[in-house]
């Protein structure tokens, strides 16, 4: 596995995601291998590169890679993001971004009681197109005409292979409800596709039903009746956006687990915490390592430990469970420490 | 002025709108004609016409439009709001979207204490161009080469003169604080004509305080630390994602209004609660008129009446008051009736 711990507290974070994969790996015999990558603001300020050819090249012969956090304030906005993060998302197809948003009991949240009940749902965001794919452009820069386009490209074959991803899982879940997030009222052409899409591919799966919400409206429902929503598939903005909403009604940012998948396993999948680098609280040992430690147990499932997986999360939930009681500040090191214990202690 | 009370709860809300703004305009002896239109679903299932050329001109003549709401199950997503609601904004150049979102006393919020506190911002969201252009297209529609594009149109003349506006807005404030929202970092082409645009305007307005939030970070702020937020400027589709979430944290869609401005007056303004048509609470004395009601203030403040704009504000934020300590349940004439007694009676 590669692990590239990137900036900020990526690298303190994922110290932890790393320490608790090895617990979870020696119970069940499985050797974890982990060569680390030094990619990001530093490499781009030495070097001026954000990903080499050639270490593309080598972390596509990897079973999944790790991934902190990228970003600096010492680096313009977008050149990490898009030349590191969002290329190796599109260069190894990771057309699904899986995002969990589940408030574990015990956790707080900025709702309040009723609204805090049941949420438990699995956004399926799509990660290769839509207003992502980097399309557009500038004219007349700099001068009173100018005009800058952004375009979102939506295409069948991109729409149907999330959209059949989400109904397998909505098909998998006790609730088999799939809700499709877009703005099919002003996006006319994208939103009539992804309507579109959802209806063929939905016609296989006749245990799923399907409801169909305003991205701006799913927004308010979030916090005023997230008991709406199992499964949401949508588009890579508007998945980008609520989910940093869930996050937020979940328990925050320093929860938030995320995969970069690659169904098909052609490419390795990426997974990493939603969170950003957080340069204001780097090097204090402040930073939560939850994240990280539940985007390990989605690579861990991916891979195909499900017993593994669910061990992690089980100690993670026992975790902020305890914290509750508890009350103490604790440190990044030891908050992935009693993690690692509670999944070494496990039955 | 002209009236379109539209379809569903739109004309019960728009009623109780008219009942208030009379009120206080017979406070200040301005006279008040309204010429009702009959626009949205029933005509366009009747004629199949959503505004003739002829209605767009006659509307153009007024000093501003009160809009109930628009839409309904059965027509097709889309045809009424671009057919009428986005072409009368686009048509009268509505370049400023003005949302106010505050938490007004007693009112209840999904969110818990202390993040409920001090919950006062004011959005600017641009009205006339971003993705709302409805530029894009499909191609090869129906097979598997399918394509589908969605294009954001941001130009310097238009992206200015709502930042402009903004700044005007953030500069008479106490805070004088202006919060960019975008996603610079991944719409690299939009974003980075915002950013200089803001950067450019700002400097004119040394005693504003500019910020920036990406917007997935912004829905997480709104409900873990709204007080960030005093003025913010954004875009079409941005704007219109985080007010529906800014409704619902102050208080929920009943009670967030609306203005489409054209601060020139070159075109009518026009004022519409952020609610929808609520075809499934319609016809029963359900629907919450406070919305209509603010945007009746917003109303008045813009043509220049600002007492009488602070006394309905005042009437709305005493009638929200009640409601606590009262607790009964009240029909939408009902609350009308009161507010706009509040109005007559007040000093
Ligand atoms: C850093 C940024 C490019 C990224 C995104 O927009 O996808 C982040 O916000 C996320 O959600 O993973
Ligand atoms: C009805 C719809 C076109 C409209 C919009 O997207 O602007 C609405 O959501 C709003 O916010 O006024």
């Amino acid at each position: 596995m590669a692990v590239i711990p990137g900036d900020g507290i990526g690298p303190e974070v994922v110290a932890e995601g790393l320490k608790v994969l090895s617990a979870a790996a020696s119970k069940h015999d499985v050797a974890l291998d982990t060569t680390e990558y030094e990619l990001g603001a530093r490499r781009w300020h030495a070097t001026g590169e954000t990903l080499p050819d050639s270490v593309e090249d080598e972390l596509r012969s990897y079973e999944a890679i790790l991934l902190g956090a990228v970003g600096d304030p010492s680096v313009p906005s977008g050149v990490l993001e898009r030349g590191l993060l969002l290329r190796l998302r599109f260069a190894f197809s990771h057309y699904v971004n899986l995002r969990p948003v589940r408030l574990y009991p015990g956790v707080s949240t900025p709702l309040a009681a009723p609204e805090a009940d049941d949420i438990d749902m699995l956004v399926v965001r799509e990660g290769t197109e839509g207003p992502y794919a980097g399309m557009g452009g500038v004219l007349r820069k700099g001068t009173p005409g100018e005009i800058a386009t952004q375009d979102s490209v939506n295409t069948r074959f991109g729409v149907e292979r999330v959209v059949r991803y989400a109904f397998e899982k909505a098909n998998a879940r006790p609730r088999a409800k799939l809700t499709l997030v877009h703005k099919d009222n002003v996006l006319t052409f994208a939103g009539e596709l992804w309507q579109r899409v959802v209806r063929e591919v939905g016609a296989e799966y006749p245990r799923v039903s399907v409801d169909y919400c305003h991205v701006d409206a799913a927004t308010m429902f979030f916090v005023s009746q997230p008991e709406r929503f199992d499964v949401v598939v949508t588009d890579n903005l508007f998945g980008d956006i609520i989910t940093d909403l869930g996050a937020a009604i979940a328990g925050g940012i320093g929860l938030a687990a995320s995969g970069n998948i690659n169904p098909e396993n052609d490419f390795p999948s990426m997974f990493e915490p939603v969170h950003g680098s957080a340069p204001d609280i780097t090097g204090q040992g402040k930073a939560d390592p939850t994240a990280t430690v539940l985007s390990s147990a989605i690579m861990l499932e991916h891979l195909g430990l499900s017993a593994a997986a669910s061990q992690v999360e089980q100690a993670v939930a026992e975790d902020l469970n305890a914290r509750v009681k508890d009350g103490s500040e604790r440190s990044t090191t030891q908050i992935g420490d009693d993690i690692a214990s509670r999944v070494a202690e496990q039955g």
